[in-house]
């Protein structure tokens, strides 16, 4: 029996324009042997299983292998829904190459015969992080991010302030407009902006990067990825957190953060002829001369 | 005739545990054969000439000199009030020493005695920067600076986007969380937290430094202070325009911002002994060998 | 029978200075029932093990308990030496607070007593890196780094230019003044003074830091340490590799450096009440409230 | 009578190579009725002014414009020695566009006509800064650079440490690889990649940018240009000053370097379509988005 026996396409909602290379996938998938699950924004022939976008749990127990077209951040998305599952992923960029979508999608047939048909593929393991909000004594807020957990100040006024730390040991208090919290995939992401360190997909770390500190010494720290951050907000108006700057809860004084790797890591299937490093040099213009 | 012959004495609303200080420099004003003006939040007999804080502006034209006690903050509040007028300040900090309020409240005696009195002192030009936003072509909003013009994003969601011209040249498209425009004063605040650099006070220049931009080569970049500086918003829900932190509007996609100059500097007065290197080492440890 | 039965003292070479805190430690050492060896810079009684800095590889495999007094730097010397050897390491700094050493001269009594007779410490792996050096396929040299393994230009003249294998993966190509391939323990040496970001010592990663990289998107990346890191020198006069500073080597066109974890951690003992993060806002002031 | 009558080409030594460009320009100049002056090492006919490149301030004297081929680092020579002089520069770039070195090689016909036939330019002074050495109390050496000026420790081991002063004001002490001291042309050179400030060419300001400084609060500093900037070598083993990269000095401890703005800046002509801005973007990828 193939590995791969179940396989849905999953695109974002209002995706019809990229219902070509839907077809195209489904047809690869009928000739490996495979049974397609479908999006029904894609109005596909009633024989085909489908499934709606904001219904996807449903059918998740019955896949063993989703391949997401889109960006980035579709698959931020979806992984955040596949966190308690242990599906694989596959990643295909509509338009410009992603971290986490990168395979073109002029290059679906034959990476994906290569992939499905004949297994070669690197299966890589990439962890997300939860957060989890107490207020009052309540948990009333968690999320998972496979890229990052922000904490930042409002939009009016200044700074915000809290104190950190890390299994019980006091780290430091901070005025600052915030701290990111990001995964070694999310370490090419918004952390990079603010300066943090890029961290390979298989180092075991969390990066913890201040906003515009205040204090100048305070600088990204790298911490093994099996610790209990703590945060304790002090003072913050309108202070918020982001999952991979798609989900938000509003932060109030007194709320306490918790942030910890997630139990279960996603995986991410890559063509065999993969490397991180030149997606990073094709994305970043990494280490690129200059003209 | 004595030169600093009306002598305003100014504090933050709610200021009342200042009064025994401000009654020392009352004592002192008259002690100089000057005129004081004093804030009527502290219950002074009848005879002083009193103001209303928020209506500082009546009494402005008749003052020759203003004494600032806060912190730089309250000394930003009144700097920007001041912006048309030409008159001299003298900053006392309460608490910890500031940029601009940069004498110790233990010694107003001496200190005072001898810039007022002896007319010891050393008189410094600071530039303000000034923001006009215009909204459908009609100018809806300007507001003066003496640290920065901040433009940033809304707390929910991602970055912003815009264009940036300098005397009509183009220089950059930028997608970030925000811009700092920031003067010399300005420079040792936000804009340092945000990775900007020193700029001394007597330099005519205006530092641009963007915030967590997503393209690792946009850095800070320095212009003369004679520029006219436009920004023109693309994209960016709940986007913010502060002026020292402290005033603000939203802006909306197509608003156009308008930097430059304010056309009249504040005079601020240093004691003789003043050095603004000083205060660098002092304020942010600069320098400071680790222990 | 005692676990730390036999232990040395060391100090760098014309510590005649530290007598007195040796003959201290000698006295806890007998008290706690253990044979002291000392360094024979220091002219105690001829009963006692003696040992010459210089040869201190042949008393090594008696030991099971290194004291070191000095600084960082001291601490750097020996844990080279120690490298291939299992004895744990206390370190006392004499001065300031050391990263490595972080025990006060003066309270050497209570905490060695604690540490010695009661068993009550916290034991730390600490990796070491390896770099290795081929020329004209010959390997000429190696050496182990507590901290860091430097690639540096030589001081006439410009940047070095080198490209950069990842467990045979290409990494990238680089022009710049050279490279620093950093432990945890290394993280707030060097490598932080260039950019680098702090990492815990819990942490199993390696840190590659540029320094002063033509291109702006070359920044710092954090590997996990079990990888093996290959630079092949393209050009540079008188380029210059250093481990922690201490020992160098000249590098040529064409040499290739090869850098990984070191076989064998060393082991540093730390008082009880140890935290790192303590360690940290002393040393670095880090995320010091401005005054 | 023609303005630019007397027209030297300069091209940096063994620029063999470079000759059909040489005789395009002169054929040029021939046609716009000046007379071109012409390095020694194109054989050129007998009856056309020749000058030795090492001895081409014989020359100077006569030349109202030079036009240098070359990249940056050529221009960067030129100016050196220019520097005395009055003599306006026009920079051709092979092969790569320079930041100084403006205008393309396949472009010299219509740029050269429209800027000196037509005298459509756009005319730029750039200031260079000057270093003086003085050991004992003796002037040993001083150099001009258009760049940068660069304190650097040497090869092999530390930190260097020295103090610096700003009009007579103590401003720091610092423990690091180094100072650059850099002109507004330089700010996008080797102050670059050190971390420095981009400095529009229009600025009166001299940027100070550490290298490596062990302090993290030591952040670059942007002042007048009319300071006089004094250091002191406290310590440092062969630390090395150079000029613009390409001249250097060894320095002692006990040295004192003085840097201030030469006296006269050379002066550059753009075409009339010259955008600094746009020299940015296309040099340094600025502000580019990421793919």
């Amino acid at each position: 029996m193939h590995k791969f026996s179940n396989i849905a396409i999953i695109a974002r909602p209002n995706s019809g324009h990229l219902e070509q290379y839907v077809l195209q996938i489904v047809a690869l998938i009928l000739e490996f042997g495979a049974t397609p699950f479908v999006d029904n924004q894609f109005e596909l022939p009633k024989e085909f299983q489908q499934y709606t976008y904001s219904d996807i749990e449903a059918v998740l127990p019955q896949l063993n292998l989703i391949i997401v077209i889109g960006g980035d951040g579709t698959m931020l998305s979806i992984a955040r829904k596949l966190v308690q599952h242990n599906i694989p992923l596959i990643g295909i960029n509509q338009g410009k190459l992603g971290f986490v979508t990168d395979i073109a999608i002029d290059e679906i047939a034959p990476t994906l015969k290569a992939m499905i048909c004949q297994q070669e593929f690197i299966a890589e393991e990439r962890s997300l992080i939860t957060a989890t909000i107490k207020r009052e004594n309540q948990n009333i807020y968690y999320s998972h991010a496979l890229n990052d957990i922000v904490l930042s100040r409002g939009a009016i006024g200044s700074m915000i302030e809290f104190s950190m730390y890390i299994d019980n040991e006091m780290v430091c208090s901070q005025k600052s407009d915030g701290l990111i919290f990001a995964t070694p995939t999310g370490s090419t992401a918004y952390s990079l902006a603010a300066g943090g360190p890029i961290l390979h997909p298989n180092s075991k770390v969390i990066s913890i990067v201040p906003l515009c500190p205040q204090s100048m010494s305070n600088r990204p720290i790298v911490v093994n990825d099996d610790v209990t951050i703590q945060v304790n907000m002090i003072s913050g108006k309108e202070a918020v957190i982001h999952s991979d700057g798609q989900e938000y809860l509003s932060i109030n004084n007194g709320d306490v953060i918790t942030i910890s790797k997630s139990v279960q890591p996603i995986i991410l299937l890559h063509p065999k002829n993969y490397s991180y490093y030149t997606t990073l040099r094709n994305k970043l213009h990494w280490a690129k001369r200059l003209s």
